[in-house]
């Protein structure tokens, strides 16, 4: 047999550059221990929930095991009704049924949208590394727009509206995710009604990536694009982060406003590509909607953790020389801006946010985060994305469940207690600045 | 806003013909109703497992529930051991797990694989009705390689020889359903074998989707097409029909041998697409490939149920003047040939298969079938696909278990008891076929 031939678009992509962080620290290791070096690792590339699954979600799951049957392609109805109900009380939002689907996973609606509306995508930079392999695979145009880090990496009106009067095309599709993955911004809504007079302008519409919404550290900071923009905006959400569920792959998309033939179009692309999300979990989902006292404690919890680790982290390497970082309000990430150890960088021969990821993890720093690259920053822009969940989820659940941290040197003491390892990267990273700096 | 625009092959695309049936179904009830009619409906048209999820299974998926973390794109390592496990006890095949990826349904990994593969594909018609849709929606070449009544819609080799001496192009790929959705028949090794033949001269990837393996009446009748064709065999199979668990959505395929590579790529495009298949399902569904003796008797009993249902009914239909059915050896289907009714037909102006299918569910009639159309026919050439799954499942399985027949009488008591509504859509079809002669 010849050699099988594949697609052009399958060489276009390669593995998920959070993965592949795993696979840098597992060769590292495996250097380090045949160097005689046992030193620990710093896990800071990859962003999943570190806590467990709510116990009624995992309880409804498994009273809904017997559920052998197909189920509706957009989602059942029950389920859709339970989405529309709670995003009414968390986020205000006044949404039928009807103009709600339900996908196995945020990852896969946004796949599925993307190829089914017409026009050239908008691609902030950085953004979160699982866009573009998207992007790239459907063979879909984008344009790479670039935020500036003197605004904390906030896309700014003025800039989108310079930026998309250059685009042709009668249609556009941008990509907003709030909080923002991978700087940990929230946006505010006089922000999001300035972005979505910009979209109106120029026929715009906004893939609201609203996956971390419930992870917004104080909830009075967070809109939903669908308010300020009901009419252009797709609202995606899910089980992955706030609710922990990541493995489940159930999230679920608002269509815009007066665009119910999306939510048709979108269940005829479903039945034809994969029948259905996992019935079992579609009925077990329902619980994690419908409104439920442990379940909304086990939010405030996890939200309060989130924010107390990602405050000091932040913190502690914005202090470290020649490193600039953003200070998250919602999510699990930070980024991390490199370039004034530009020069430095380049004399060790460190010329990309590549190569500073080796770096980071090479030993004796073992520091491994998301490159820049992967987060669609320009090759030589030296960023990295840092992830703030390298803690035993349960642990630091039950204790913050015993006894809540009360004042800010209480919430420092919780860290050290429950993420040393956190706290030790901190070191490391010093070491590192130190080691570059040197001749 | 102006009307969203989507990308033109969303449009080229309907809802699948199974669940227009149901539609079909619903409208005609409605107008039955409201006209004072009350009779019964033949659902012959879903092609659902009437069966429960075996207990094992169940238990399996509610042990893990809790299972919230991300998985391995192309599946967990122990369940594709257990994949390989399975595939060698009961098809012989001796394949390594590295061979083997798991994904959300053989649809999925349907889809997936005619989207990575290059080169045009080879459509055999009649055929089961999901395959073309995603040709359509990837914009995948096709070609449609007419079957033959005469020869019951078995692939004849010499056929095949000639219709790929006219391709052009460097590979190809065929789909080989086997045993066969819509007309229930299986290939033998030496059929296999010849076909194999003319695939290593034309350079014909097969696509053996051998979803109902384990649902041929005799399994000695079977023989998977990675057998005899191992370099150029994809082999997809799942949960869906003989575990009866459709609505979990987990399938496996198996690469060419020799083709590890290809085990990468789609590891690449799944991580990119979907994550993950649910990764609860994924530990449950290890119970379901492992030796475990309370689903070997499952898969027993309930293929000698469709055995039993699939052989009254064709052999009924068949007795039908001017019907012509298929006799099932696998799966719970069968084709039947209206085409000598074809004066008739144009005569009471049903000139397409379309229009039979509505002929057939109109009032008094009542039966529901798939149009050849959806099968992949000539529009106007005089087709359905029968399944004969209109039963309550677990009543008849606990039936069967509490007492099997032992004789072909006992078999059609069973099929009068466990199913007395396809017992009744016989005396349908053959009024229907009186009116049809009628003037």
């Amino acid at each position: 047999m010849k050699e099988i031939l594949v697609e052009p678009h399958v060489n276009e992509i390669v593995m998920p550059d959070n993965l592949k962080v795993g696979l840098m620290i597992a060769e590292q290791r495996k250097r380090c221990s045949s160097g005689g070096c046992n030193e620990e690792y710093y896990a800071l590339g990859f962003g999943q929930s570190p806590f467990h699954v709510p116990p009624p979600l995992v309880n409804a799951l498994s009273e809904n095991a017997h559920q052998g049957h197909y189920s509706a392609a957009e989602g059942i109805l029950e389920l859709r009704q339970a989405v529309a109900g709670f995003n009414k009380r968390h986020f205000g939002l006044d949404v039928d049924p009807e103009r709600i689907v339900v996908g196995p996973g945020t990852k896969d609606l946004l796949n599925t949208l993307v190829g089914m509306i017409k026009g050239g995508v908008i691609l902030p930079s950085p953004s979160w590394i699982g866009y573009r392999p998207q992007l790239n695979l459907q063979g879909k145009h984008f344009h790479t727009f670039h935020l500036k880090p003197e605004f904390d990496y906030r896309i700014q009106p003025n800039d989108l509206d310079e930026f998309a009067s250059d685009m042709e095309g009668e249609q556009h599709m941008m990509v907003l995710n709030n909080p923002h993955n991978p700087t940990g911004i929230v946006y505010s809504r006089q922000e999001l009604e300035k972005i979505a007079e910009v979209c109106r302008k120029h026929n715009i519409l906004v893939l609201a990536d609203e996956i971390y919404a419930l992870d917004t550290y104080d909830m009075n900071n967070f809109t939903s694009m669908g308010l300020v923009y009901p009419e252009g905006t797709f609202i995606t959400n899910g089980l992955s982060k706030d609710r922990s569920a990541g493995g489940y792959r159930l999230g679920s998309c608002i269509m815009p406003e007066n665009a119910e033939k999306l939510a048709k179009d979108f269940k005829k692309v479903a039945a034809t590509v994969y029948t259905n999300v996992s019935t079992p979990t579609q009925y077990a989902a329902i619980r994690a909607y419908e409104p439920n006292d442990e379940i909304e404690e086990y939010i405030n919890i996890t939200r309060q953790i989130h924010r107390i680790m990602g405050t000091y982290l932040s913190a502690r390497w914005n202090q470290v020389d020649g490193v600039r970082a953003t200070i998250p309000q919602g999510a699990f990430y930070f980024f991390a801006d490199f370039n004034e150890l530009s020069a430095d960088l380049k004399r060790k021969e460190v010329a990309t946010s590549n190569q500073l990821a080796e770096s980071l993890i090479s030993c004796p720093h073992h520091i491994g985060v998301v490159t820049g690259d992967a987060n669609m920053l320009k090759p030589d822009d030296y960023g990295a994305r840092i992830a703030f969940v390298d803690y035993d989820g349960k642990k630091a659940f039950d204790d913050y469940k015993d006894n809540p941290p009360k004042s800010e040197l209480d919430e420092i003491e919780f860290v050290k207690k429950n993420s040393p390892m956190m706290v030790k990267s901190v070191e490391s990273l010093k070491n590192w600045v130190n080691y570059i700096k040197s001749n």
